[in-house]
């Protein structure tokens, strides 16, 4: 039976890889992943019954959402799932419930990818095999279609064994992990507050492989933020004395964004990935814009860091007398695994042959992740929660046009979740 | 006879206005010119012939000359002479030689349009009249169609009065003045070196309905120019410290460029109409550009400005160990008219019936004009230069989607031109 | 008579040239025109009768006055009119009514030195002659000292010939020309309120030796700013977050001051002459201060600058959450004198025998000057006012070290005023 | 014996409390310690002998120095050997060569102090007990009163125990180690180069009374830099182009020198302590200074951050076409102490009754010290180092003017050393 879950696992995987979708657009993924657990018998919940509309943050507009569905449909998306994800919110919540007294437990797995353009080259193994993206500027190249594909395992394997376990077991599927985006609004639509024990899971991430990391706590807290001046244009020549600036005052706000200072508590990160300003030579710009990425080694320090920011950009509007606009678009916090959980994950990542090292925890920086959303709300609610990772030889690093992961770590990484939860089933 | 020469005049007119071309894209017009004006007898010289290559400034790339050949050729280019025009050299000069002894006289009219799409609104009488531009985001908005048209009228009534005039005649036909492109290509080729005579015409420019300056001398030297910085990317979370910003080195050159000292010499203007930077949120961002563009009341002050801006992008990127590069994507020169050739314009222009008003001098700011390289040029070499306008009643602001003028003024303008050339055939 | 009054002139100006007093500290200098003046039987209006207190700009604090005082009776003061001036108001309208019908005229010059070491060099006239400043530091290096003389001669003059004129006679001694200080606080006490006829003299300004210029027009209008940030301090090593850094929002605020667009309708300037921050290498700066100058084509340009200059600093503290202060310590108008009050006075010099040229008006720019308040103001009430200049031959450049004038001048110049007055005593 | 100990090592801090003299000015202290350190037989190498001139980091001028001379030799100077440290080379080894075999221990102590005026509050024991600074603006507000007391007080102790140790101790007295500057010197005079054992101490830092910490690791290696622009001056109304304007290189250098990216290998801080730029409100600054710190977890970090600040300012000068300097007036390296040693200490403490406590090491940041350059050195050359810390009560942080230490720490201070000296001893 196992050597057919295997399987179907590279089977997903290889179909996600050749279909990748960005975030809040992951309507064949979605509806993919749905037919499949409902055809496992799941109770699911879909799109707007697990999001909360206002928390997601920088979903693509109406139009590039709406040409999204067209190419879902054309693309293999199961239709009879599709409706649910038609407006963006691509979320999936799969319970089944046992009916047997035992604690709540939840995995997630994120599901989008990337505006990468996959490598062409013979050697890359995706194109050897014959499973490159078909679409141009997007790719799997942080291992989520690994991460569906494990899901989708896992709740296969749940599934046919249903009879060992107690308790309420969640599958959350969640879009938009890339740029942190989506998980707020899946915690805000409250899919985890029943939750005893959360698992968050990543392949990767420098990980050796047959390695297992089973509380990974150097996620940095970020936000991401995009930030605006309008001002007023004018003929730079014929009435300079008219413009309003908004060139110089997002200028001035970049010089001194990257000017805040350190904190003493932590690390902290500030970036402008990104500066956009004016329509012409001869014309005073009247509107700019900024890519804002802040990181701290908490939750607190982050916001430190987000507001001298807002100081900071309502100054330099002042300056100009421009209007500006400070906007969301991606947010995660800082979270430690709780260790009685992450010692359960070790133990089965222990007991299982093909993993030669298990790790407690490990505090190397990981960049961030928006599970934190996840797991600081279950910890709020006195559960347990931890984000493991499951090592695995990378072709190139995470978000490199030649990622590709060993896909023997697909199988192994299911079934220590499943033993995992075999042991939090009893261990209540 | 001259009935028909205003009939022809419109009709040129609103055909250009219908094709417009942006500069070094102008093969469709200089094909009808050059087909028109060898029909009518002149001498011509064409293309590369009156352009030196490496003078023209601010030149669309291969691709888009390629693309734009093909769009000439399906919309009524003259086929036999576009093959001279296909590289993007689309300047003209048409030369008649009376054989008797007698000054060389140039005219000179410049050619293209503006990147702006014309108001659709039925009020606007392009539109009422069906002659709008059938090119998206392409527009005849400062007039050019008015004096190429006024260029080919003043072909055909030197054509059919030849016999009253001595020396030699140089009709120029300028690409790419906006932005000051054009000019100072065929000043390098020398096609006024043996001018003695020259006159630059414009439509317009706030002078009204039935006036003429013979001697606009408000315009500003200016230079335009593409600022571009090269760092060295790195993820800004995991590895800040080996970025090289780009970013970082453009904005504090853009707060530096903008305060730059005033001089006490005379007027200057400096602008940053655009700036672009970076390609990804979490990436330190290795690529910036800066549209730049100065002015100065004269040629030395606006090299001082110029001057500053290298110092100031040579030392931001010292600062962030970025290479730079600065391009001169146009140019043009302070000039002042010659005021002995501005009183036979003046007095041609008073004895013409349609003009009420005739002043010999004006300082009003109209800009920019690189039609100054050739005053300066023939100046240089002892001749007289000057630039006249004349005035017309206005739909809008040159460089509005709702400009237009009033085509009464284009056959007396035609007329004085003549008047002043036969003047000066027996001046000498 | 006139050669003991050439004799006195000189007397007076290297008296005061010894004795240098800066702006609102002329209280040996005030004193002795009082006493003077007093004698001559003028009706003397002193100190605060004559000053608006809130209208001073930029005085010094009281230990600096109190300091003064203390030097000014140990250094040739008249005592019995010191009190007056003791805090520093040491403004004199000396007031002569003939008692006839006739215009009020008002004559006003200026009695403050400047904060420069005079040159030792043997070569110096002052030196050669023994007539040097006795204090460090300070000199009479604009020609105030003559100013004051010619004051005084004019007050003679008047005084032994008054039974030829009619009206009232105003002299005006004012303090703190220097930084454009001291006039507006005279003209807010009202004491060119009832004026007729204004003029205010100057003597050199690079008007050769034996020109005189009637009305100059060059002046332009300005303001002189301190700007004070107040942030927070913190350890910069230890705690740099708690920090609100007041050098980083000047340095801010000066860039972007620099940076203020220029004005399509006449000249600006804008300084940062000094700049102050912080008391410590390892503290984060609390208090950072900027010494700002101003200046435009005209009073409306002027304030444009201004404006922007206060959204700056406003910007610029909200950025680094500091509070700011900008303090007036300096201001002056633009004027342009009147045609018909000038054309009395230009006639007045091409009259006297030892002026070779008389210019009626000029436009050359000779900085600010703060008697533009009191012209200003005179026409505003439908008087005539105008600013002229006697040219004199200059050792050095004016607020050099080695700064000195032609003393032939002084008589002619007084002689010049006079026959001006006569003429419009008659004129009415 | 011991109480007579205790006692003089009050009297000794109280002395020095009393004329407190800063960074490379000791020349009272460093005579009355040589004076006690020959009466007490040790062979002393002095000033220039211990310290490479050139390695002197932010030495006051001539002027300040034969001043202090002057102050010496009037408040109780050593006479006798003052002479030797009249140039302000101030540094002192005392040697004291057992004969018999063993290794060669130095323990360093510092003995300047800070430019702060010692609060007169009643309450402030110094003030209760008659012994507040005699120096306006001079305190012993970081305890190096007590470090020197305690250098003498184990001097004596050896003194007085010399057969029961073996091989070589060398006490080291070094100036200048507020702003890092004087252990560089003495370290390139090869003072520790052929030392097995080295000790560096410190009371007080937030230890508490009665514990102590063997090993101190947290100091951030740190450069002090005096930044120096040189433009050229111009008046700013009349001739703006002609200023080189050094407040804006400085300006602009101060924003960017901010803005430095983090370093992912560890802490990093910068900042800008005091900028001070121009002369005259209306004069184009030609001057400026920035005195700049910079610190980073590891000597390597520290390097980057000097690094980019180099970029920095030449970038700066270049835009402002100014010439610029960077002069290096402080330095201290990161450094890790060696755990043998660190025991050896920390167990002598642990025996000693008076100490509660003893850490074994700390990882607490307490700024930047010089001492690492001692401890790097013998680290280089295989021998052992460390710094340890003495707690103690503190009436207010250190370079606080209510700063003040628990005399009580005094002798426990110097018995834990010669314990460890002993158990050194015998070590090897």
């Amino acid at each position: 039976m196992n050597k057919s879950l295997a399987e179907k696992l590279i089977h997903w995987r290889r179909d996600f890889h050749q279909y990748p979708e960005t975030g809040f657009l992951e309507m064949r993924t979605a509806s993919i992943v749905a037919s499949t657990l409902d055809e496992l018998g799941y109770s699911l919940q879909l799109g707007k019954e697990v999001m909360a509309k206002e928390a997601c943050m920088g979903k693509p507009n109406e139009m590039e959402t709406t040409n999204h569905l067209k190419w879902a449909k054309e693309n293999g998306a199961m239709v009879g799932y599709l409706y649910q994800f038609e407006e963006g919110y691509t979320g999936i919540v799969a319970t089944y419930d046992t009916g047997k007294k035992g604690p709540t437990i939840a995995v997630r797995v994120d599901m989008d990818a990337l505006d990468i353009d996959e490598v062409l080259d013979e050697e890359h193994v995706p194109v050897k095999e014959g499973f490159r993206s078909k679409v141009p500027h997007k790719m799997h190249a942080c291992g989520h279609d690994a991460h569906t594909s494990i899901g989708l395992g896992l709740a296969t394997m749940i599934a046919e064994n249903k009879d060992n376990l107690t308790g309420v077991i969640k599958l959350i599927f969640q879009p938009a992990e890339e740029g942190t985006r989506g998980a707020k609004a899946m915690v805000e639509a409250d899919v985890v507050k029943d939750v005893d024990y959360f698992i968050a899971i990543h392949v990767g991430t420098g990980v050796p492989h047959r390695h297992f990391v089973a509380s990974n706590n150097g996620f940095l807290a970020t936000s991401k933020l995009d930030v605006t001046f309008h001002g007023v244009a004018s003929h730079a020549g014929s009435k300079p004395e008219e413009g309003r600036n908004a060139l110089l005052a997002a200028a001035t706000a970049a010089l001194n964004i990257y000017a805040i200072p350190r904190h003493s508590h932590g690390v902290t990160r500030v970036n402008i990935g990104e500066m956009h300003a004016g329509s012409g030579r001869n014309i005073i710009p009247n509107q700019a814009t900024l890519k804002v990425e802040t990181r701290g080694e908490t939750s607190e320090i982050n916001q430190y860091v987000r507001k001298q920011i807002e100081s900071i950009v309502q100054g330099a509007a002042k300056m100009y007398q421009n209007e500006y606009e400070i906007k969301v678009v991606g947010e995660a916090k800082s979270s430690t695994g709780s260790i009685e959980l992450a010692e359960i994950l070790s133990t089965s990542a222990k007991e299982h042959p093909f993993f030669e090292k298990s790790l407690l925890e490990s505090n190397e920086s990981a960049g961030s992740e928006d599970a934190t959303f996840f797991m600081e709300e279950v910890k709020k609610n006195g559960g347990l929660a931890t984000y493991c990772i499951f090592g695995t030889e990378l072709a190139a690093g995470h978000h490199n046009e030649r990622f590709d992961i060993n896909e023997e770590t697909l199988l192994p990484s299911v079934e220590v979740l499943y033993h995992a939860l075999l042991k939090l089933s009893k261990h209540v």
